[in-house]
């Protein structure tokens, strides 16, 4: 036990929970950061480590998981007020301030369960001139996509460390690199740009794959296919893996529509598709 | 001089130059980060310490800012070749890698001058619940927008310290945070809150401002005077100063069009206005 | 099934895999990022969605952690060479590339478990003036602890979503925001900025915690006791989890010395400590 | 006009001013970044466009600078005292908040104008197995160095973009990346890692270099020297430029001591240094 007090500010809580949450309509998906912070009678936490007043913060987390899958409607300030009613609640927390951080996703036009949403997407060309040869090469960075439904992941070999489960439709999010080369230089590189973009976007929308590697040779494919004068393209796909959450333990009966985004570890997708 | 030799992988350049270009008809700007890397007969300036071959990259950077102005179109591969091409008639220069990367601007809607980009946006709230009031905010973070014209800053105090030029007519550039709080609670969220974003970026780009602090004002009343159920709106107003480039000491004629786009120092307005 | 073909450079692999290994001995942690990247057979995977040759990335990552425990020793050289030899023994892949950073961690002197990293550490201070009072405040950001023992979180109350283990011994690590100021401003900034930095690090690592809200106390506590000039000290401490690693499930027996650590999401505590 | 009323918050100011301050002396250098908010009577700025009450930004930037020669000592506090108190003097100036973040730099062993931070460093390596032949790399990333005399810039080519100035000695500063391949795997991974970073961090403050260029090829050089096991070494060498601020344009009799350190754009120079 110290000799000083505790005084405000005072709290303790969970930051940047995600959750992904898909609506079982299709045509939308809501993905929020949360953060929630408590202030409350909690001296004896700190001064006496009585640990009989403070919900862990990992039940803070599975809580926001647990309520997104009923009460998580279009709306984030309800769905913040859902949160803060439930912590209220519990004796010991006299105040809760829940941040919520909504990513907008727009869906892809013509297609029920692929979005797109708009990060800091670049166009990128690179010109390479001199003795050791010219070339001009363009590209698109930052491309993201993602598609709720059209995914697969099955028939893999597994040894004693596998314990990945098979999907038959699982969530396919990705920021792509995309970089390609020219057969004849086009004459207007714009036009040209703006034609892949749509290929590859159309393409993750459109065609179903049974792995990300798939997905991205398929990608490729449709962008040799659509532009005579490129030569090679190559397609850079990470899987920024959404994980599913369990809301059976919790009483629930879960329905497969709550998610958590991952940032590591992430699959790392590369693959050049060349004419011929 | 050392005992053991130079190989390549050998380069030198210039790393990440951002440069900014306002069309002089208006309807487009291109904002380019531009790395340019070359290699040559560059082992006495290793070995020796003879710089006589070392185009400085000083000099690198000023040649795209002194091209910008009338070689950089629409297509940043064009620009990319006029560059390479630039460098590579330097006799130590062998070879040139030109790598661009173009952050994309959208018109903002019957703004000649005035653009958007989508670099991060979300939407934001925050519930505050408990013994210390209830409280629902909303924002918006992120809302990146640009205008060429119809912002000014004259008439300011100067001191001994005071070097800046007045400006007629300058870029105003920033990534907007906004939050509001409510009179009343509206009915719909989502539609409040696409409401409150026109009417932020529709005055950005129609209303002509004395300085980042009135326009930012401005923006503030035009929410509240849209919004009934607002009682006051936060503006964060970070001034992403976009530096003019002085073409006319390369013996350019300089016209005004070229900048230079910087991330630190930034000048930082904060605002809170309210009903009534 | 695309009409073109996949050329290298074709790889796939888990990047990101964070990986954290206790010593068993004391002394010593192993804090590493790894990305493995595979080239091999693959075009089936591509072009036809086969997956039979395809290991999941999912098991990269298990094995990364599965191999941890016993053959993961000081150089990250020779856990590279491990796990290369482990993924070349799979028949589809052909190439191994295994990428390892290690973020080193220092002992902190006369403490067995305690470690501090400097990756961003800063020194700050603020000076508030004019009409609304004069003051001024220190602080630190971004001191970096951990501790792997003298850290246990019990008896804190379960509901329907509390799926967290009781921990005797867990680990906690740390990167502190602390902010103090003054009853009298001391002569000596600097001094008592070193001073109070040695108390922050030293109660950490000698006093044992059953929360970290108690952890951030007994620190304040101690700046206070050995610091008369400081009137209050206020202390963030986001909970940096370390998730266990449960290896028996791949037929290991786990002896609870690896571990995953996140990013997101984070317990957050911030608690002001007052004299008096 | 607009009809609704400025309320606090109410703030501007300039954000992330970053300077940095030699002591004449030698021995110790000074590296802020300060963030100076003001508030007071700017109702007229914001709603009628009045810009008589509102010192610019830019000069609030400048005096930072001009101030930081003399009055900038050891404690960050005093310095806040100085700026404050500068800024409180200004009429329409009610409360200044200066906020200052100082990042540490440590003298290297016998060197009086060498230093080093340690801002993220990582020990790297890179293992790649299979059929296209084995090969073990090892590096060191974000070592951080910084010398403050012992690095001059003369004899460099000029064309018409060419306005940088002959530099007898300067700042130079990098964060390196080094990666080397081995002749010879060594017993010691970790001893020889160390050897590599002592002989790069020493190379870098005892020999004075007459370009990035030189100055990387010595650093190779000297690993080579001290090291037969490895057969080649890279260095990837960013010059982050600290840009001298000229205070005689203030009224100030510059010192030479007082610079502006900035991220981009910055040179960058690779080299591969190899046996034989």
């Amino acid at each position: 036990v110290g000799e000083h007090s505790i005084v405000g500010p005072n709290r303790y809580g969970k930051s940047a929970v995600r959750v992904f949450r898909v609506d079982p309509d299709g045509g939308r998906v809501t993905d929020l950061t949360v953060d929630v912070a408590c202030t409350g009678e909690f001296d004896a936490v700190h001064e006496r480590g009585d640990n009989s007043p403070v919900l862990p913060t990992d039940t803070i987390k599975n809580t926001v998981f647990a309520l997104a899958q009923d009460r998580l409607g279009h709306e984030i300030e309800r769905f913040g007020e859902v949160l803060a009613t439930h912590f209220l609640e519990f004796p010991s927390i006299d105040c809760v301030a829940v941040t919520i951080e909504e990513r907008p996703w727009t869906p892809i036009a013509d297609h029920t369960h692929a979005f797109t949403a708009t990060d800091g997407e670049r166009r990128t060309a690179r010109v390479l001139a001199g003795s050791a040869g010219d070339r001009i090469e363009s590209g698109i960075r930052g491309l993201t996509v993602l598609k709720t439904s059209g995914s697969s992941f099955v028939g893999f070999p597994r040894d004693r460390y596998t314990t990945l489960q098979e999907a038959d439709d699982r969530i396919l999010a990705t920021e792509l690199t995309v970089e390609w080369r020219y057969r004849d230089p086009p004459d207007d590189y714009s036009a040209l740009w703006a034609a892949v973009r749509a290929a590859l976007v159309d393409t993750f929308a459109a065609r179903p794959s049974r792995s990300a590697q798939e997905q991205a040779y398929l990608m490729g494919d449709a962008v040799l296919a659509a532009q005579p004068n490129i030569e090679a393209v190559t397609i850079g796909m990470p899987n920024r893996h959404h994980l599913a959450v369990d809301l059976n333990r919790f009483g629930h009966d879960d329905r497969g529509i709550v998610f958590q985004p991952t940032t590591e570890p992430y699959g790392d997708i590369w693959v050049t598709v060349e004419r011929g």
